[in-house]
């Protein structure tokens, strides 16, 4: 039995002003990865769903050592390490074009009963379908994503465009991404490149919405910088945690 | 002398909610073979950029019979058919999996001094490097893009985020598409597609402006419906078009 592999072709719309693949991107690459290998094993999205079930995506946690260049092309190997109840385990391993890792990620799904919008239990002939590889990607856990009462906070405001919108009629989940990096402060946007980045999906959200992206610098020092992210929408009087994020950077 | 070609798969993440390709990615895979075709014959983005040379997209024209699905691969071929003093003609077909063409594009490329941001005239060396193709991929003429002085007008305004830059620092062209399809009222854009599409870009954006995407309905008859549409900026007192289009749908 071997792990599902799949290559990718970086283009000119995938990478920065560096000519490197953007995070955005990466995770691009990773959930089409998964999503082939659903496909592959049976149970597709579609199929999936004429069932009433789907996957939504829970955590990714992501380790980049280097990023691929236009042009080039990348393979990306994935296997499910664990399911229990309702959740779901993917690993991924990121190999350039000599076959060397360069990027490696773990993230969680939940299986959801689409009608009910809730998590349910796997079905025997779904986690059936795949084989389990029990070796992580990553080894360290989790880290608590938590903001201090103190520090100064950059916000920008996002008002969901359609362009942000899946095929599940919410929020793509590198979309989030996407609004973390609006608030980098500029300089370190352009010098530094993220070495790490982790995320935690809460709710979703739809077509129209406002989100508000805050964001906190944790640490500057010498070759890195370490940011703390929430992505927020106004509920009332309150605001709620739609996903919170980490990203680690260093220099260039 | 053969045309040249480059494939795609179409992925998860370029498809709409009918799993069809977007109008979006469908602009992305012309452009990126356009690229891919400069990089092989030896002027590509980067070496003209040593020598202080760039191409910049001025007009397309676009005409889809059919979108590819998610999971398909399509061909893309194109041409250059035409070059004079800094003007060059671009032609693309879109072949299915079955070498069927399901799309014609004719663009306009002007070569650009990039230092002065002028028009300059194309080094005999560089339009040397192609072979010329005379035939157009799209036989009719560039159509005239006016708005009425009377009818009603939808208006949204977007925010230029760091994610619409592409790696010249400005808007990438593909960009103005996502905010004219911003405006298209919903039951059109769930319930038709883009039959055809033409574009004029006529000034640069950049990361931070406030732009705003106006669009009138021209028609909406039985299967199909027209729409005119300016993606404006402010400048001072006037507001200033930065591009132009045109989008005819027809009903799924």
């Amino acid at each position: 039995m071997k792990k599902f592999q799949k290559e990718f072709e970086v283009h000119y719309y995938e990478v920065d002003f560096y000519q490197e693949l953007t995070p955005l991107a990466l995770l691009n690459f990773l959930e089409e990865t998964a999503i082939a290998h659903s496909e592959a094993v049976g149970y597709g999205v579609t199929r999936l769903k004429e069932k009433g079930y789907g996957w939504v995506l829970s955590q990714w946690q992501i380790e980049m050592d280097q990023y691929p260049h236009y042009g080039e092309k990348v393979k990306i190997q994935t296997w499910p390490s664990h399911f229990q109840r309702f959740y779901g385990d993917r690993e991924f391993l990121v190999l350039n074009s000599q076959d060397k890792v360069i990027a490696r990620a773990s993230s969680l799904w939940i299986f959801l009963n689409l009608e009910k919008r809730r998590p349910t239990r796997i079905p025997q002939e779904v986690s059936d379908a795949y084989h389990i590889f029990p070796d992580k990607a990553l080894s360290f856990p989790f880290p608590e994503l938590k903001m201090s009462q103190t520090r100064e906070k950059k916000r920008s405001k996002f008002m969901i465009r359609r362009s942000d919108i899946d095929t599940n009629d919410h929020v793509n989940n590198a979309k989030y991404i996407e609004w973390v990096l609006e608030t980098i402060p500029e300089e370190v946007y352009r010098t530094y490149r993220i070495s790490s980045l982790e995320v935690v999906y809460k709710k979703e959200s739809t077509y129209g919405q406002m989100i508000q992206s805050v964001t906190e610098e944790q640490q500057r020092v010498d070759q890195e910088a370490h940011y703390v992210h929430q992505i927020l929408e106004r509920d009332g009087e309150e605001e709620v945690a739609l996903a919170l994020a980490q990203t680690r950077w260093s220099k260039r």
